[in-house]
């Protein structure tokens, strides 16, 4: 088979692909464009492949405080002017929203825990029940 | 709902999910435990939140000559006991396998250098068809 391929310029040309380390560090913001925080991270299902969560990191000064927030993979927008994610998501529904301390982690091995948190943002289990 | 969560140590409780952060860097070894590279990102599919490919750059001397070769995430399998990724390839098709320079970008956007990526590792294509 042939190994060259037609090189492009990723920054360049959009595709269906995004690379993990340009998700990584992203910002975060309201459909108002306040931004809300950064994409720490994504979590991923080892067998499957399928992203679960993106971990949004806010709050907190230097590291003290901070908070992540795991949000489901489908609740998040492109939004390609502002090179930013959007998220639907108010003050109020901040503060109830599923988190841990960022020096913690979530128990992700708890799938009650993880219903818990695709209730909430109302998505579809990324387990496929 | 509560917002209380159990915390655990996510170092030392193994559970169905990784981080993207982690992965990245991760070195790769053939099933004899020969290091061949190092996982530079993974590709992620925008829409339906899959991993499509986990890039290997291999070669090279402080990043010159460096080869990035897209691998379909279903083909990597973690050693737990080496905390690296077994990649079952030999030197002949690692010199096969589709690849393109570190410096340059595969063309993602193109579905038939894809369909050859997956026919080469035999491998079931992410896209669903």
């Amino acid at each position: 088979m042939s190994t060259t391929a037609t090189f492009t310029n990723p920054e360049t040309k959009p595709h269906a692909l995004i690379a993990s380390d340009r998700v990584e560090g992203t910002l975060v913001r309201r459909p108002g464009r306040e931004k809300i925080g950064k994409i720490e991270r994504l979590m991923i299902d080892k067998i499957s492949g399928s992203v679960a969560y993106a971990v949004l990191s806010f709050g907190g000064f230097l590291g003290i405080g901070e908070k992540h927030l795991p949000i489901p993979w489908s609740k998040l927008k492109f939004d390609r002017v502002m090179q930013s994610y959007e998220v639907d998501i108010s003050d109020e529904e901040l503060a109830k929203a599923p988190s841990y301390a960022a020096d913690k982690d979530f128990d992700w091995g708890d799938r009650s825990q993880e219903q818990q948190v695709h209730d909430f943002y109302k998505a579809r289990p990324y387990w496929g029940i």
